[in-house]
């Protein structure tokens, strides 16, 4: 069937509306129409092919928020008019060690991106949720709380979980002591989500100007880290550290604030590597630095459910697709408290 | 007291015999008659002050095995003519939350080495196992089986319980598959160790040469880390890694061996750092790494009763303090199966 979407054709033109072909709805399928797309900086860097392996035409969005407008055969989980989330993930292998533990994000085949991923029925390249419709298999769709602000529950499916995940596979709990790097899309919620877990907050930042924001999003401190005295008056004293920072920046002055058995957990991918990080406290304190990526379907589902409990969303600015340019531009001088997110029902199309 | 070791007495220098003063036998010390010392790396970057930190005059030496000759008065744990070892440590603050569970080597106030520490009694510096005594808490010694040559329980003090350690920290078991990196001092002991726990090893080395002994030693796998189609053969097949070459080097060909979940562990600290990891494949697997500095005293004991039980010790060369400078030449090429150890019996004073 053919939708509307935002489309990029070719790596240095804008976005426009056009027409692309989803697959026909299958036994498991869920059909949406989307209301809501947050935009992920992911997003940016696909449209212009800036990691080369964008395939055109191309649809970003792995941000959805929709009701669902019909429903396959074997369709157990839902039913038409129910509100629903889809986040980076429409499918995995289903076979594997990690997907059934219910970790479909470490899918030993690759999971199925929900944009610029080969749809395993057709073949054809998966279209994400700048568009007015998506479908995919009910076991990757998932429920939104009926109390939250539908616009701003979009960036959980995506920044939200990214780091829920390590809050929940590192184990943080109510009295932890919690760093996070960078109050972005994925650090706002990392500060939201860790306060509402009961843990205490230390927000690190370069921009002075954002403390205020921090606190007022559950941030117990707020460090600037160019500061060496600030620095230094939080040595050894964090349990764990989500660094929700891209760009390629010294570890070392993060490791330092971590206690003996501290976690640094790196949640983006720098384009260009970190300075590399001193092996010595590592050591002497056995700290470690991990990766994690996203986070499953099951960890998606609890994620939105607390936030249902704690009535958390993400800030968010609203735009339309008309608008998606110039928010692109500004992403990429972090000016966005913290996410834009698209309102497909205001789009023209 | 004093006692025959033998004494760098500047960074020039070769160790010669000498005397030291050792401190009064305290009600809770154990006075050691050293049969046997280990030669680690690290003494002879501390004999030739490389690290910066070495005070004159200075006696090395942190693998000691040997039999009691007196006790203090609150003595309980050990009686004279008992067989004893004696690791890094032998002293800490016992009072911090690391040094009450059992695991001093990460007190918050820092454990006393057992050479060039500060002794918490006269303030003194500590002088280490190159000498006829030493004199320690009794905490902060472990009992040697009967069973084992007791020459080549001497690296088990250090070497061993470095890689013990991980191993039980990490709850390496029976079928893990896990991944040593060089064949040295650690390397052949973490071979030993992770084999005799039923783990299936896998050996990185840059010496095709070592192959055969990696198998003698129980390595079921043999990987030459520079052939890029060996390396290739085990992408993604490992549980841990022990990295125990504290010379610069990439890491990443080592993450790419590693399961998702996956530790690499480095017990090593080079003097340069390692080039950057990647951080992509953390992600993207939710790979870490992690360091560990040597062992607690329990996990000495821990491992000690272990080789016991598995009749396992180091393989070592036998030296005197005569040449002791040979041997540290020899050390500088990694000319030696696998560590040196000093027979103090042999040793002329």
């Amino acid at each position: 069937m053919k939708i509307n979407a935002l489309v990029a054709t070719q790596a240095g033109q804008p976005l426009r509306t056009g027409q692309v072909e989803l697959r026909d709805l299958q036994a498991d399928d869920v059909k949406i129409e989307i209301l809501y797309c947050g935009v992920c900086h992911s997003d940016l860097h696909m449209a212009r092919n800036e990691w080369g392996v964008s395939r055109y035409p191309l649809v970003p969005g792995h941000e959805i928020v929709g009701r669902v407008v019909a429903t396959g055969d074997n369709v157990t989980k839902f039913s038409v008019g129910q509100t629903v989330g889809v986040g980076v993930m429409i499918d995995s292998c289903r076979e594997c060690h990690f997907c059934k533990q219910h970790e479909e994000q470490y899918c030993e085949a690759g999971f199925t991106p929900t944009y610029n991923g080969t749809d395993k029925y057709t073949g054809n390249t998966t279209f994400g949720g700048y568009a007015q419709h998506v479908i995919a298999d009910q076991h990757f769709v998932v429920t939104v709380p009926d109390n939250l602000a539908l616009n701003a529950v979009a960036p959980l499916l995506c920044a939200g979980v990214t780091v829920w995940s390590p809050l929940q596979h590192f184990n943080v709990k109510a009295g932890d002591r919690v760093g996070v790097v960078g109050l972005g899309g994925l650090g706002h919620m990392a500060v939201k989500l860790a306060s509402a877990l009961g843990a205490e907050v230390t927000l690190f930042t370069t921009s002075p100007a954002k403390g205020a924001d921090a606190r007022r999003l559950g941030a117990s401190n707020v460090v600037i880290s160019r500061d060496a005295a600030q620095m230094a008056g939080c040595q050894a004293s964090l349990d764990i550290i989500l660094d929700c920072v891209a760009a390629p920046h010294d570890l070392d002055p993060y490791l330092s604030t971590l206690k003996t058995n501290g976690q640094l957990v790196l949640v983006g991918i720098p384009d260009q590597p970190h300075p590399s990080p001193n092996v010595t406290p590592m050591v002497f304190r056995r700290l470690s630095i991990t990766g994690t990526s996203i986070g499953s379907i099951q960890e998606t589902q609890q994620m939105l459910d607390f936030c249902g409990e704690h009535n958390i969303t993400a800030d968010v600015e609203m735009i339309t697709g008309e608008e998606l340019e110039t928010a692109f531009e500004r992403m990429l001088t972090s000016d966005v408290k913290y996410r834009f997110v698209i309102d497909m029902q205001k789009t023209r199309w």
